[in-house]
């Protein structure tokens, strides 16, 4: 019994290493495209900025890990250019053919636009070079999701004035006029002007007139066209369509991580929100059942956090205008508070809750702040996957001591406050 | 319409507040007994350590500040001595009578035994004093709960040697052995002495010898003799036992704070846990409720956090000890792990999760680490209140980014690990 895996970074890897927890005899078989595997592709803005000393630090492991201690073959810029299903075949770039009785299709995402980016860890140490070469005084970043924000971010800790065009009006694509707002004024200060429905300058991110540099980070696309000419099912999201055991339309073949949509537990809907996280926690559900298994990964909640400017941006759930496209009767409330005691280095932190009028759930929740921002949106989240109603979550029995956190933490005080409007 | 609370800290004041917030026209009498209100008692190891510069700080509100914002008569130095149910009553020391249509027992907990301890703003500044005039080289602290620890915490910082007797094996208050071990070994190196099932010296905090200085904080009773000698039903735990809406057996007769008990949502027994956290939430609802409201105090889960020697310490739910008593079934797995990326500052930390065999539901954490405690004792409460299993826990979708967290989360990690050793 052969399992095959195309792609060797966050989920393919998850999905093999549990398979073979799962089967000890079955022979696997990673395909990787590039010429390493296995790397924190969320840590690239910090090689970019030198945290991050190399890329080896962003590489966890080597396809000799794999095969010494996992008895996985791991092969690398090896890159799998169909699947022919009725044959059970991969056939891989130069013309070999590769068996398998499971698939696992692992194949990520690309940046949705041209020019340079920040995708790979070739592009990390491209941009690296580049900012070292041309020493820029004005960069141009476009997509204010959080890889342009972090880009953003580096790049001004390093002296260079930035333009951070976003041609919606969101940040993090999240459709929240009052956190656009915060995030703009914020950036201002931070000397980072954000530039809202900007229509990106044509050739993406060539040589743009004005600006030492120009970098895009307006998106990703699925990897699915081998899939989807295989036959595998694309869902309405342009990702490739599983169930909560990662099964694709075909038997035996499984989807996971970036290139596949998952539930959202807040919509009910089905979305493409491409993570590392889930793209590890999808990977070990497809691995496992792949193997045999029948684990189960029942969705996400849209969480998401990024700091930049020493500003810490929490999301999760729906905002009110998504809830309200979502077809909830949603009322929100924000409040502002310390994290902790100002004795004891107390930050102010802004909490935004969403809840439904109608049943009075919890739909979302957004934090800003310096501090804390990690603790609360958390704690949000979990609420969100406990499908929690406002009047539970006011009275959660969070932890509390002066060193930690306020007596009555953020997130409670919101949900007071969003209580009391409601009515 | 008059109410009357007795006991004017946390509890009695959220309750005046909320009561007032609810009811425009009700007239309301808080009865504080000392002369302070709305102190920050967990703050007080910070008031004797320095970090807190004088009492005022922790002086949240003042009785004008109630009389002139909130139309609330609060009296500092008025001492209930009795309740007269019968004739709706309050007999004030001094002779004074005072009628009340609902009445609110707030009236709070006391340290269990004499001496030297640290419960109101008056110890905290006394044991200031103390520690200065005396200069002590070695310091006894008896009682390994919170204060306790706090205390060791805070004189070790002074550069005193602190033995640290609790007549229990457990810190906390919290049948764990795993954690004993760990949190004696801690403050080793501390040089704090950690020494178990202790017995207290006789005469309790007095002089010791060998001590410079005995502090007692082995532990709280509720204040409930008033209330039992006016018919209140005292429960189980020995605190006054209360409904979810904090209605004592007695119609009219309210009670909230640490001298009530309430349900720990884990056991589903009556649960007796006195913290500021609580009492507030609870004045929160007696008020409400005392003011016509319908309102309702779920419960706990016993979460509580405490920094000592630099170390975070997270408890919820319960300990697998606790949870066999309580008859489940628990197994429990521990994991080691980085807060964040090592690039980004990332440090360890230990998470254990209890989980019942049975029904694969989610029963308690315990987490220790320099960094990260709130956030992952927050995320396992939260998950308690929700009822979460083992496999949706592992699932959660929790923020990640390098600057504040691990791409597995230390949680999740030992929620898989728990999975994978339950079978």
């Amino acid at each position: 019994m052969r399992l095959v895996v195309i792609g060797g970074v966050a989920a393919g890897l998850s999905a093999a290493a549990r398979a073979r927890r799962s089967d000890r005899s079955l022979e696997i078989t990673v395909l990787e495209k590039g010429p390493v595997i296995s790397y924190g592709a969320c840590g690239l803005p910090f090689l970019v900025d030198g945290r991050v000393r190399s890329a080896e630090q962003l590489t966890v492991y080597t396809p000799e890990y794999f095969r010494k201690e996992r008895n996985i073959e791991v092969r690398t810029n090896a890159r799998a250019i169909a699947i022919s299903h009725g044959r059970r075949e991969i056939v891989v770039e130069g013309g070999e053919r590769l068996r398998y009785d499971r698939l696992i299709i692992a194949t990520g995402a690309r940046p949705a636009s041209a020019g340079i980016t920040l995708h790979t860890l070739e592009d990390g140490e491209r941009l690296k070079r580049l900012i070292l070469d041309r020493n820029p005084k004005r960069a141009l970043v476009i997509g204010a999701g959080y890889i342009g924000l972090e880009l953003a971010d580096v790049l001004r800790r390093r002296g260079v004035r930035v333009t951070l065009m976003e041609e919606s009006g969101n940040v993090l694509h999240r459709e929240d006029a009052g956190l656009s707002t915060t995030v703009r004024a914020h950036l201002e200060r931070f000397g980072v002007d954000l530039i809202f429905n900007a229509r990106a300058p044509e050739g993406g991110s060539g040589d743009v007139p004005g600006f030492d540099l120009a970098i895009s980070a307006s998106g990703l696309k699925p990897n699915v066209e081998m899939a989807s000419e295989a036959g595998v099912e694309i869902g309405r999201t342009g990702a490739i369509r599983v169930d909560e055991r990662m099964r694709t339309n075909i038997d035996g073949i499984y989807a996971a991580g970036d290139c596949a949509e998952t539930i959202h537990l807040v919509s009910g809907r089905p979305a493409w929100i491409p993570l590392g996280t889930t793209a590890n926690k999808m990977g070990r559900v497809a691995g496992a059942n792949a193997a045999g298994g029948r684990e189960r990964f029942p969705g996400v909640v849209g969480t998401s956090i990024v700091s930049v400017g020493g500003l810490g941006i929490g999301i999760c759930g729906l905002s009110a205008a998504e809830a309200r496209r979502n077809g909830f009767q949603p009322a929100s409330a924000r409040i502002s508070a310390m994290t902790k005691p100002r004795y004891l280095g107390g930050r102010p932190i802004s909490v935004e809750l969403i809840a439904d009028l109608a049943t009075t759930r919890l739909l979302g929740g957004t934090v800003t702040g310096e501090d804390g921002v990690h603790a609360a949106i958390n704690v949000i989240a979990t609420a969100l996957h406990g499908l929690m109603r406002l009047e539970d979550f006011e009275h959660l029995d969070l932890a509390y001591a002066p060193p930690f956190a306020a007596v009555w933490d953020p997130v409670l005080l919101a949900a007071q406050q969003l209580r009391k409007q409601a009515g």
